[in-house]
């Protein structure tokens, strides 16, 4: 039996900012960091969430992620801004780029922002939805280490490449779109892997380009580099629309990294003693600048109900629109603590102990 | 048997251009018209080129697009414009639209623009192609009528959505994504219906909402509005992310249509007597806010090339990029002509002959 327990978001968060000051990030950036990182388990992406506290903890320690990196502003126009990450810790240089974006689209209508040479970011969604106070639409991508095969082809030549866009809505809570752009993530690969389940066929293809069910081969010819892959959005082949999830992925790392000026495609990696850079995009719209923004609201708001309210189909319970998941687990968090699996806490609490810091409480009676 | 003829492009153009002055658009937003309208054929996209020709004189000899409405701007800043299409022709307005995004960006670093109550606009690669000349990248999207059902749903909601994205490349042609964001168009439905083969399961929901492949009976239901219609990108349900392809879609709605000020969604659809009022968003993005526009061209032909020689799966012969397969095509069709099946070459014989314009001459020796 699985067993959770709960935590106060709070005390997660002070936790993990805490873990990440002994590992020199600053008060500030540890703060991010650990905002981030909570922020997808509240939206139920554990995937993302404290999970992975100690590969970033591992990262910092190792010097695969740098906390004091200097952060280089390349280019810093009316309408957009390049950051070298030099290595950095990936959330508190893409918060920072975010805010600079957010703070020129006010002066200039809209304003674009790429991070190169960054690490891992979290969930792509936080950076979007910092757009939604300020009643502009967000936008936030990241390529990722090569895991993603062409339409017709049999080796990675692009990440996950996630895209997130948030659009804010008056009485519902937002619009927040954030998806990989492979049909699934490698994450998803692996929990397939751990259970012994063969994969859907349509996720992935072996190192001969054909659709393929073993996890397992999968991951194994992936981490070797002798091909095979997770596909596109649409599957294998033309038929249900693979050539637009490619194109879709390449469209984010072009977004990311060509614009950026770095590193693309296959060239991101990891090894056993590197990680890839990746890169980062960020954007907003004013939406000022093109109605006003309590009628926009308003007519999001009819919108998003209007997506709610939909005739669900024969056996299924529910419409949902993009992120209206998200937030409910949000309000179920806020009412009972943040939900942490048995294994999940166990382990950050050892790591606690490692590093001289008190362990989360969990929420009483639980 | 299927017969092609062959017609030289600038012979379809002027043609189809001398068509739409009869039906009393001006010689420039006929000359527009008629661009868009072959660029499809030319790129190898029929379903959105001259075989429609006989639609658009339809529309404008009933009023259902007006050959002469006042083009309203709404908002004109410097990064952003809002123009009010009344019910006008789609590809005259969206390319000044875009002309006027472009003349933005070169001024701001990036703008945008929505064009509301307008009619088809053509490929939405048309528009976005415009920025390749210009250093940026180039963004067009449209909406359409409803035809969309969300994941768990059963009802139409959102149209099938395209959006297009354009990048410039140096040696290499360019990157051009152009994409529905359903999983197929209507069009496709419809071949399946005239060839009387069943669906792939997974493009379509009946009125039930469950996957189905009654191609007849899914457009029957759909035309009756009584429940069913295309599944976004991605197919039914979760499982192989097309919740997804339908958040896309959404995306595309709200920055074509409640940015814009005007409907959406399932209040947008054609009757006997009226065409659905659909808008549409473009955007133009300077490269040179980024970086220099030189370097970032080449290293868009390096990620391009790179794409070509991506090593092909097992039984598949090339990998492409988006975009590749349309100017391949492109090309073929400066050398040869353009291809028109002998009965779309029939009848917009008719159409001309109904005009008093001379039909386009057919590539000779064919």
């Amino acid at each position: 039996m699985v067993t959770h327990v709960r935590i106060r978001r709070e005390h997660l968060e002070s936790f993990c900012q805490r873990i990440f000051q002994t590992c020199n990030l600053s008060e500030g950036d540890a703060r991010t960091s650990a905002a981030v990182l909570v922020a997808a388990d509240v939206r139920g992406i554990p995937s993302h969430g404290v999970g992975r506290l100690w590969r970033y903890v591992n990262g910092l320690k190792t010097g695969l992620m740098l906390p004091n990196a200097p952060l280089e502003v390349l280019v810093d126009t009316p309408s957009s801004i390049v950051i070298h990450a030099h290595g950095a810790m990936g959330a508190p240089v893409s918060a920072k780029a975010m805010g600079s974006v957010i703070s020129k689209a006010r002066i200039n209508g809209a304003a674009f922002g790429c991070v190169r040479d960054s690490n891992h970011f979290g969930i792509a969604g936080y950076y979007a939805m910092m757009a939604l106070d300020h009643d502009m639409l967000g936008i936030a991508m990241t390529n990722t280490a090569a895991l993603g095969v062409p339409t017709f082809g049999r080796q990675v030549m692009y990440g996950t490449n996630p895209l997130a866009f948030a659009v804010p809505a008056d009485k519902e809570r937002a619009f927040v779109l954030d998806m990989a752009t492979t049909v699934v993530t490698r994450g998803k690969i692996e929990v397939y892997d751990r259970l012994g389940k063969e994969l859907p066929m349509g996720w992935a293809v072996d190192k001969t380009g054909r659709p393929a069910t073993d996890a397992r081969a999968i991951l194994d010819d992936m981490q070797d580099r002798l091909g095979g892959g997770i596909l596109p959005l649409g599957g294998a082949g033309e038929a249900f629309g693979g050539h637009k999830g490619y194109g879709l992925s390449i469209m984010v790392d072009i977004l990311c990294a060509v614009l950026g000026g770095t590193a693309f495609g296959q060239d991101l990696y990891d090894t056993e003693t590197s990680s890839a850079r990746v890169s980062h995009f960020f954007g907003a719209i004013k939406i000022d600048t093109f109605r006003d923004p309590g009628e926009f609201r308003r007519d999001m708001d009819r919108m998003l109900s209007n997506l709610r309210n939909c005739p669900p189909a024969e056996g299924a319970e529910r419409v949902y629109f993009a992120g209206q998941k998200e937030f409910e687990k949000e309000d179920e968090c806020s009412r009972s603590g943040v939900p942490l699996l048995q294994k999940t806490y166990d382990q950050i609490c050892m790591i606690g102990s490692e590093y001289g810091v008190e362990p989360p409480p969990t929420v009483e009676g639980r």
